[in-house]
């Protein structure tokens, strides 16, 4: 898995045992490779559109090789059977189309092994937005059949999966709350010079400054009613830049607007579950955002009626999810499953995901 | 098929039998759809590196979009259980990358067929030139167990396959001879305005000068050992453009240029076949080159000891070859058959080509 953060690539390796109409999916190993930075720089120059065409001719077969040899770095052993790869998203313009670079013929040509990748492409090919994708593993992995749940996922945007007890597929929620680590993250840079708020320190030793938290909740994105989703394009710098010169002040610790953003993104979380599945009694947290312990103090705080905790209480590592969502997203392909949630996507129908790359057969015929 | 000429999206519609250890493959219809010019001019602007990265993002799912109609037109009752596309080349780039775009999950969501796509990439990431890939099909279908024959292609370019009687295909040779059709079609442009010589009635109306066939014949292209490849920033209307000035006189017949010209490529095939298989017996000739009547008399001309003949003549289509040549490509990687040939591509090894999406299953779990 590689984000449009470009810091990392993660990889998941990743046991997957059927049981049942469902499955096991057990992390075996994980690490974060950090991205070449001859390979982070030609996407960039890419991203912004500075990138020729033999430059993006070579792109996915260098993204191939760097997948390669971090596939290698966690699985020496080469026990993989087949990889799942998410691809580097450098378009995504549903519903006109959608481009996550990779070679999958040159990734498993390198490592002999099956590989599933373009995951995203035939849902938007049937008018959907191409995401979000992790709600169907979130649904077969957290939800229960008698408890209403909500799977949460808190990145650099927060998102939401409404599991309701026994609910099927059919009608499942997923949208974005609003921002995640974003506004929280942006704030510890500008103020403090650090890139996050570790365990959520800065945020504990401060206090809300009510007048901005209640300007920020009027926020239009909020009251909107989903499918909606929302990105860096309107929770970013710009808006924290904002919220710093109205109220920083000799006279106010900076760690109140660290307070006052973690309290917002947390508020922002627990206002949609109580408005759109208010019987909520599990909560399930993934994503950077678990490891902020004040952020989820105050998510838990919000939502009294419900037990909120880590997703690895249930045996998914909140860092190594959405690589073990895609993992799985793979063996379904491979099974003929479908792998997206028309109610979520807005496609006009289920469908096999992906394309897969078989590696030499047995027979040289 | 799609070629750079961006003339044509040819639709062959196969039916493929195994028998024995070989197939047939029986064309059951072929026609070429034009195409449309909007989406021509879009790869024209890719392909001069002035297309936005938007425009590189739709452009995989226009050609899906085209594919498909082109598909639906000559299958109208949806007989094909699968598409093998080979996708429009954007970049060609061993042994970095190759670039031959299409979305295959697009076209398989718009089809529901499967589709099997993107046939170079594993050979060029092996180290390969991705190219040719129909010598193995001339070995499969045109090689015989006691006769000495050539396949040869005359495209733009023309390029053989040598297949010695019984010949193993780890022996395979292929190469580029030099000229096919370019240098004709561009005499009769340059002289008559003409696109190229009808069953070449020009070029048996002239006669040859023998000083220009000499001089042309000394080009260094031809005397290189094979393995080689050319194309058009080799032979091209600049080449022609002097053959004009230095011969056009108005003593000399437009025709006789057409002639020379006919003469050198039908000359440069046949001494290649003199040199790397003298023994040849038997000539299938398949590509645009073939209705050009005069043309093959030149060729039969100068190998008098073998049969020259189109390869319809054993039930190949020569127009359709190409088309027929990547179903039946397709096909061997739904096999888990390897579909490239290393002594001809220069790949390290042989593999199974390509990256297959298949439609919705038959479970929705």
């Amino acid at each position: 898995m590689t984000g449009t953060s470009l810091d990392a690539i993660d990889v998941a390796l990743c046991e997957i045992q059927p049981k049942g109409d469902r499955q096991t999916v057990t992390l075996r190993s994980f690490s974060s490779a950090p991205y070449p930075p001859e390979l982070a720089y030609l996407i960039r120059r890419a991203l912004d559109g500075a990138a020729s065409m033999e430059d993006l001719s070579d792109l996915p077969f260098l993204l191939a090789r760097a997948y390669a040899e971090a596939w290698r770095a966690v699985d020496p052993n080469g026990t993989a059977e087949a990889i799942s790869v998410h691809g580097q998203t450098l378009w995504h313009h549903p519903p006109e189309s959608t481009w996550q670079a990779v070679s999958g013929p040159a990734l498993a040509a390198l490592t002999e092994r099956t590989v599933i990748h373009d995951f995203r492409s035939a849902d938007v090919a049937l008018g959907g937005q191409g995401a979000p994708l992790v709600p169907l593993f979130d649904h077969a992995m957290l939800g229960s059949a008698t408890e209403d749940c909500v799977a949460v996922n808190i990145g650099g945007m927060a998102n939401v999966t409404l599991l309701p007890a026994g609910g099927s597929i059919d009608l499942l929620q997923a949208f974005d709350t609003g921002p995640g680590n974003v506004l929280i993250n942006a704030i510890c840079e500008r103020t403090f010079g650090k890139r996050f708020d570790a365990k959520g320190a800065l945020a504990r030793a401060g206090n809300v400054i009510p007048q901005a938290l209640e300007e920020l909740q009027t926020h239009p994105f909020f009251a909107q009613e989903p499918p909606k989703s929302t990105g860096r394009e309107v929770f970013n710098e710009v808006l924290v830049d904002h919220l710093y010169r109205r109220y920083a002040h000799p006279s106010i610790p900076s760690e109140d607007l660290v307070s006052t953003l973690t309290e917002l993104t947390a508020w922002s979380i627990a206002d949609h579950i109580h408005r759109y599945q208010p019987s909520t009694s599990g909560v399930f947290v993934g994503g950077g955002g678990v490891h902020n312990h004040f952020l989820m103090e105050r998510l838990a705080h919000y939502l009294p009626d419900a037990v909120v905790r880590s997703c690895a209480d249930v045996g998914i590592d909140p860092d190594a999810k959405e690589a073990m969502c895609f993992a799985w997203l793979g063996w379904r392909t491979q099974q003929g499953l479908v792998g997206n949630v028309p109610s979520v996507t807005g496609a006009r129908s289920a469908v096999v995901l992906g394309s897969v790359c078989r590696t030499a057969g047995t027979d040289g015929g």
